[in-house]
């Protein structure tokens, strides 16, 4: 059962401050191996990332068979079922419509002292995929990294995925080959993430490694990063659901339940100005919780990191989101806009009483990798800007030079640089 | 003296993969110092952070004096002189109306299937910025990093400065005044960045911290990365210029020497086609070397990692510059564009032979903190974005989720996430 707060009580703000800097992941110290796995591959290649890859994966391969050859990916989206094939068909169009409006512009203009100043983006060039094994091996995640890249212009998207006992989920293959990836290895964990970092025989290196993983997985971007740029490091999901009393508690014991299933560290919180709503909710998720296959791991998530805020007024859910800054936001009322207009920090808000934040996860268009453990007060959920990078443009000549250039020398002379006023003062007068 | 290649050599390709892959710095590790710092002004707040800056920076302070008052800002832009400080707000004037082109629009459309998307931005809540003190305490870099902040809107921008023995660049603290910094601190170190992070009785938390830094301030960013945001860390300078013969070659000798005097570790390379003109270059280097009141700091970044390419064609200096992804790239001829559109990788392009680096540190507007160590190919220099971030928006109207809903179920239930498909589900068919 979910802990229950009342706004109105007098220790209110103790009680929120300690959901607010609760800690729901318990970190594993794999640093020192992850090192170790990483120097093997980058010292002996193909061969490390083979051994590496009977040892963790029981899988035996050869240089030639690292990578997975276009026909098992095109067999895999043969075997699809009709059905899932075409949702993932739409999910893929709909993400690529969404983030085709990302993209950005370049721009030139010439200001009144006559300096040309600009802007330019360009695509990453080689971009890495890491897709984890096991029970959090997404399709729908192959997609919403996969697709915001190659909208960005990346020439070379690179996916691995682990493959332990030889066995992958071919959805998974089969929405890589949808979305356009070029190349897929059957190699995952930290030496996966090393060969795309440094580089094999087999496997050329890349610019930026994406995607989600284990304790190790993570370990290892954050020890490449650097060499190569990452995404974020994703925590357990959250979902904040601001409600009326006006909304079928069904309804929203669902939708809380939709991220408490995920995983015991995941976070449901609903906000609500009515405590016999909440109540009822509170009910409608234990009925709901009994239904569901993933039951454990969906009641230990609501247990122990589970709220229900009881406010006077929704307004005053403003900031307490802004605090917890959740990585997904229902605001399920009739007018959804005022309220949404006063929060500013939310991974995504779904608006309105019929947006469950599932349609986020898979085919609203907008992506699901979301910043978690409130830093969306910070940063962003993934977007095409993550796969380009934007250059400066400056464009002096003789004139406008001679205008702005003085100053130049003069802050660097204040600045003790001398080399630096010199090498603008060298081109003053001439 | 710098080494020099030439692209036509049968072991250029082994000898150019070594300037590459070359490492500058020397890291040291801090991580325990910096951990333990941390941990203490975590657990103790202003006392710690009053203690550690009596024992590092021999300052003794208060609570009460923690806190740098607007007057002795004010009293700093007063002491300025005439020169420095019109040249500083023109500086700040033209950082100003270069970022604000790149605050980034809202968006909402309705998609054909009638369901309503967007995105919105807002401003970061609460930015530190980090200014060290000792030799590279640039009141350049104070604009640099507090003016896109100011951009953005955020509302709170905090600097941090140590004042080792108690002296600080009162241009640093005019720096800050102009650029509209709203507190400003007298503290630095892992110390400074821990109270940023998690805040004390007297500096309240941020959401994010920029700005460069020592080893223990750069470890002290990495540690509370998560907690806050941080920027990227920066590493030495570099500059690459590539240029014909046309050009005068004291004016290229001192482009390279604009970055060489930063550091030890700064690198400089020059890419011509010109041999003759490579060797009066480094004649010049050598010359305007004994000029330098930095000279022992600039001979030894070009002696150790200074270059000079010898290439047929500049044609061909657009996939070294592409590999070296130069933080500042200069291109000295007379139609440069042509050459600056294929080039993919760099933090900053300056055009033509009148537009020398340093204008671009000062006063063209552009921003100088930019990528180093080859990350322009995976990321941009400091920009507004960078104190932004974007929010998805998605709301559905019962015929919009009717329309797309029964692909979100289709892919939860291939997915095992039964709670995800049934939060949509349930409002189908209503």
């Amino acid at each position: 059962m979910a802990i229950r707060l009342d706004a109105s009580s007098p220790d209110f703000e103790r009680a929120f401050e300690t959901l607010l800097t609760g800690k729901r992941e318990s970190s594993v110290d794999v640093n020192d191996a992850v090192a170790k796995i990483i120097a093997d591959v980058r010292a002996r290649g193909d061969a490390a990332l083979i051994e590496l890859t009977n040892k963790f994966d029981r899988l035996s391969l050869t240089p030639e068979t690292l990578r997975i050859p276009d026909a098992e990916l095109d067999a895999a989206v043969a075997a699809c079922d009709a059905k899932t094939l075409d949702a993932l068909k739409m999910a893929k169009a709909r993400i690529e419509a969404y983030h085709a409006r990302q993209k950005p512009s370049d721009g030139r203009f010439t200001d009144a002292q006559g300096v040309e100043l600009g802007h330019r983006w360009t695509a990453v060039g080689a971009v890495g995929l890491y897709v984890p094994g096991g029970t959090a091996n997404y399709p729908s995640s192959v997609l919403m990294n996969a697709v915001p890249a190659k909208v960005a212009g990346v020439e070379r998207v690179v996916m691995v995925v682990p493959m332990p006992d030889g066995k992958v989920n071919p959805l998974v293959l089969a929405a890589a080959r949808l979305a356009g990836v070029d190349e897929v290895y059957r190699v995952g964990g930290a030496q996966a993430v090393a060969a795309l970092a440094y580089g094999t025989a087999t496997i050329k290196p890349v610019d930026k490694i994406v995607g989600p993983g284990n304790a190790f997985v993570a370990a290892a971007k954050r020890q490449v990063f650097g060499i190569v740029g990452i995404d974020m490091i994703a925590g357990p999901s959250e979902i904040l659901v601001v409600a009326d009393g006006q909304n079928d508690p069904d309804w929203i014991a669902a939708d809380l339940l939709s991220q408490a299933e995920h995983d015991e560290s995941s976070q449901s919180i609903l906000v609500t100005d009515d405590a016999a709503f909440a109540s009822r909710v509170e009910e409608a998720v234990a009925a709901q919780l009994k239904l569901l296959p993933r039951e454990t791991t969906a009641t230990k998530s609501w247990a122990d990191f589970g709220a229900v805020i009881v406010v006077k007024s929704l307004v005053d859910s403003v900031p307490l989101v802004d605090r917890l800054a959740p990585e997904h936001l229902e605001i399920a009322v009739d007018d959804p806009e005022p309220l949404a207009a006063r929060i500013r920090n939310a991974g995504a808000i779904f608006l309105g009483r019929y947006t469950p934040e599932a349609v986020g996860d898979y085919v609203a268009g907008s992506n699901h990798v979301l910043p978690t453990a409130r830093s969306a007060r910070f940063s962003s959920g993934l977007n095409v800007l993550d796969f380009m990078k934007r250059t400066s443009i400056v464009r002096c000549d003789a004139d406008s030079l001679g205008r702005i250039g003085p100053a130049a020398v003069a802050l660097a002379t204040a600045e003790g640089l001398d080399a630096h006023g010199r090498s603008v003062s060298i081109r003053l007068n001439k």
